[in-house]
């Protein structure tokens, strides 16, 4: 398709100047532009200065807005990086959907869904070894492990919920329960890969997720196993203990 | 035992002064002496002001030995990470060692090995995370994934055949084969827990090295099942074709 622009045609034209554009479906209001112009000037600074290196005042200068209206948006560097997890996982999840549709066989499933993350992700690959410094360490808020990173993990966590759901695997209940979490600590496993691949377009990640998904299938489909299911409950209790531990409070004690 | 330092009384005491003392059991040479001596120093100014701000002048002058003299010792700033690699290493499998005579569980031979390493890293720790940052990419020398660190690697990987072997756990040839470097890869994520690990003396990561012991005895019980097997074999096949491919070469192609 090679459409020309669109014209709003079918939209009231009575914008008085100086007036910011009220948000419509598909358009950024001028408010999230600003917003937007501030996050890709930060990743843009951080990738060719480091993150350590690039300050408010220089993200506020070269995205021609005053120090005051970047910190009106961004309270601190660390909550830039919270706003571009944040959209890199709602770019995800949409990408995730699109291509899940219609697919039921669940290795299937999990393999669009780690693709459509590394997709969305490559444009930053440059930054994530930087930006993985920081994040690496659990008591850190920009760790994916932090009670901070909570509900973006969950949002996460939920999408995964979907790859099962939609599936034409068989889970019981407790399975349901347990492997959508296990599932996103399977992506960070994979995320921490493609950090390090300096192949073109991440081809070894890609091959690594070919490989491992339906490995990952497998392991889920011996879990109706006697013998098996008490290991899948002593790892996903072991995660609940050491690895997520704030997720302790969503169980009854 | 109390025993006091033990007198070299059977050898002869004819040493010209100035010349080096010969290397003795349980003493080191002159020449050791300045080799522990730079490392000891390089690893407290690594610790007190950063690895990437400490220059190998300022470890020399710390040391009380000569530029020329340090670099004789250690070629580079990476050469003293390997040479403090080694030391863990090979204090790591002495103390193992030792801690593994007329114990045949399996699990708790595991859990033996891996709470000698927590020991003898310990006092290291607070140096752990910075190293951490420079040592987590594949492609540095420093990474344990790395080419350059495939000898002391193999040393562990040799320790944890001596794990299995040693135990009362029935293995076949083919599992005897493949699970030492699993075992490794395994220590491998118990080191970057404890990399983080804030709690007194890493009492988290003692406890998680507690829980996860009698799992991985679990999992290597089960894989002796038709149903299990193919998984482990997949997994060993994943590792050596992505984790640490220069592996391949030890296969026949």
């Amino acid at each position: 398709m090679d459409n020309a622009q669109p014209t709003p045609a079918s939209k009231p034209s009575a914008e008085a100047p100086g007036t910011p554009p009220a948000p419509a479906a598909g358009k950024q209001s001028k408010s999230e532009q600003t917003r937007s112009l501030i996050l890709e000037t930060a990743l843009r600074l951080f990738q060719e200065r480091g993150y350590d290196k690039t300050t408010m005042r220089a993200i506020a200068t070269e995205a021609g807005v005053s120090v005051g209206n970047a910190y009106y948006y961004f309270e601190s560097k660390e909550h830039l990086i919270q706003g571009f997890y944040d959209r890199v996982t709602r770019e995800h999840i949409e990408t995730a959907r699109s291509r899940l549709a219609r697919r039921t066989e669940f290795a299937s499933r999990l393999q669009v869904t780690l693709e459509a993350w590394l997709d969305v992700a490559e444009p930053f690959h440059g930054f994530a070894v930087q930006f993985f410094r920081n994040a690496a360490d659990p008591d850190s808020p920009l760790s994916p492990f932090s009670a901070e990173s909570y509900p973006a993990r969950q949002t996460v966590v939920d999408l995964y919920r979907e790859v099962l759901a939609g599936s034409a695997m068989k889970l019981d209940a407790e399975m349901s329960e347990i492997l959508p979490e296990l599932l996103w600590l399977h992506q960070m496993g994979i995320v921490l890969f493609w950090v390090y691949d300096r192949t073109p377009n991440s081809q070894k990640t890609r091959d690594f997720v070919k490989r491992t998904t339906p490995m990952v299938a497998r392991v889920i489909t011996l879990s109706r196993y006697k013998l098996i299911r008490p290991l899948v409950r002593d790892a996903d209790k072991l995660i609940r203990d050491f690895i997520v531990p704030e997720n302790i409070g969503k169980a009854e004690d």
